[in-house]
């Protein structure tokens, strides 16, 4: 049994576990959500708030702080979590998912991933050493290895190529890793195909990772795709250690992955829909721009007391969405990084109680809209 | 003697007083600033964190609340303080300086402000009347009458009509007024010439003003025009009501005027220049781009105790602002609002204390850089 990850309890109806994880800045119950703090800031709140709201834990981009500010300057002061005034845990990203998505001029070889920087088209070899020493220097209390994040329509002879050069990359990640107080997970890929997820795992199993992430989903798949790769590769993977579902997604989706024993998430969906206007409710998403909202002196969700809800109407927040203003984000963001982990405790409680009504009542919830 | 306010103390080295002003959303200790909140919002703070920073009282703009969203669907969601969140005091302005500064296609009759729309074009005639109306529905603690703003270049000849009409407005304002909880101020134009301002200040001191502000500085005049007509018309103020130096200004600016025995001020500069990345310390005015500070641990002022001060270092600000980050725009107009509260605060000690010194203590904390 790892020391720093325990399974409390598991559900009767479904997969889904109650867990606590163990880190260099303290404890996560698991099934947790993270924001996503991409630049080494969740957007538009204060780090105070965040720990309001309840957040146990956040992300931040090795791809993003690497190239600005550098993670030479962070180590120098001090480490992320004093630069960015945060002392709770924090979970890193390789960078791979990002040279995907954002850089330009990409080229994957085995020694790693080439890319030019989206900011200012300077080259830059980024290798599973590099993405460990980067983390360290950045001192998260978790770091994921390298791996190549392929797009949902890629090919099997590549997904297979692809995922082998992952579990290459991985055993390098381990062998490169210098710090006895960051935990380190690997990564399940092997895109949509079902035997190449199964050899991935049997492959990552092996190697002596504190968690198991699964990647390459949420990237163009379909609802049932992702939940049926998701699931089964949850089924897959060590019951003892988390299990973390990358990138990972509209509340629906994190219900799904949490039933199938999926323990960790992140996504910038309840942030960046905020900024957006979108926002999510306990009868449905709702878009505040619209016209309905001008007079509507209700709150966002009257079923929400966070302080957005409690103290400011539709009309107002539409009023502000409309202005440009700054506040429209802070508040958005407020309440959908509210709702996400409101949604998260009652997963727990599900799990605690026990009963598989609880499920159906969480499910009732995000269906009402 | 008025009511609503109260002289507590004068300073015995300089005209400043310390006084309590009455509205009907509680009381105000001046001197004061008041932040402006311009669109029904302070920008980038949430009216949580304004209290905490110790803001008594907030301006909003009536020429924009009015565009956008609608005095009325303001007063239909219950007025301003309940649609913006805020309990305190609010004063409203009349719309006249925006007028000036912002609409397009502006013609000034002894009628009105017609105007165009700078947010689309459409035709407003803004009257005295219609100002006393709109701020009413707002439901603002104080009304600020409508004036014609003019340049500080104006010919003495435009400025003398000018003036005389603001007086007529300024009656028309009284004449219009129906609200009993809501004070109303007068507003002394006259340019740079002291004549016309003694004669608007005889003409407007005639009148049932619970207070009186001074216009038309700040607009382009020199420091050495802004302290001499502000001290000059200051001293021909009734000494029995709150004086208001609309506008004005840095804090220096501010800290002059609080000698010459003004009480209140606004002013967009803390919270532009932080959103500008502009920021007051102890020891200067630093502007947070610059490379220097890349790797600078130190909070932005080591004599500062605000939340941004205490958690966040020089470094990690740069990094926001370079990054375009949101939270660049919030830590920094908390920090500036605070510098100003704080110089706010220690301008009431000076003169509860009643020692010149403590005045060349407080000019010496901003001349430090």
């Amino acid at each position: 049994m790892p020391s720093h990850f325990t399974v409390v309890q598991k559900d009767s109806a479904t997969k889904a576990r109650l867990g606590r994880l163990i880190t260099a800045h303290g404890e996560v119950e698991t099934p947790c959500f993270m924001p996503v703090g991409t630049q080494g800031t969740v957007k538009a709140i204060l780090p105070r708030d965040l720990k309001e709201i309840g957040c146990q834990i956040l992300l931040a981009n090795t791809y993003h702080l690497y190239l600005r500010p550098g993670h030479d300057l962070i180590r120098e002061m001090g480490g992320l979590h004093r630069f960015m005034g945060w002392d709770r845990p924090i979970l890193t990203d390789s960078g791979g998912y990002q040279v995907f998505s954002l850089a330009t001029m990409r080229k994957i070889t085995d020694d790693g991933a080439q890319f030019q920087s989206h900011l200012d088209g300077s080259s830059h070899l980024l290798t599973p050493e590099k993405a460990v020493a980067i983390q360290e220097a950045l001192g998260s209390d978790i770091a994921m290895v390298l791996d190549e994040c392929i797009p949902a329509e890629a090919a099997r002879a590549y997904v297979q190529v692809s995922t082998e050069r992952t579990v290459r990359w991985a055993q390098r990640s381990l062998r490169a890793r210098g710090k006895s107080d960051q935990l380190m997970f690997g990564i399940i890929q092997g895109g949509l195909f079902e035997d190449l997820r199964r050899r991935c795992v049997e492959d990552m199993a092996q190697l002596p990772f504190d968690g198991f992430a699964v990647g390459g989903l949420g990237v163009g798949e379909s609802e049932a795709q992702l939940n049926a790769i998701g699931s089964f590769t949850a089924g897959l993977l060590p019951a003892d250690r988390p299990r973390y579902l990358m990138g990972v997604g509209r509340p629906q989706d994190v219900l799904a992955a949490v039933r199938a024993g999926f323990d960790m998430f992140d996504c910038v969906i309840p942030t960046r829909n905020a900024r957006n206007g979108t926002l999510y409710t306990s009868t449905g998403k709702l878009n505040i721009k619209r016209a309905e909202f001008a007079a509507d002196r209700r709150p966002l969700d009257e079923a929400c007391d966070c302080y957005c809800c409690v103290n400011f109407s539709r009309a107002y927040l539409r009023h502000l969405y409309m202005a440009g203003e700054i506040l429209s984000s802070q508040l958005n963001s407020l309440h959908n990084l509210y709702f996400y982990h409101r949604l998260m405790d009652k997963c727990r409680e599900a799990i605690r109680a026990g009963g598989a009504g609880r499920w159906s009542q969480i499910y009732a919830s995000l269906d009402a809209g």
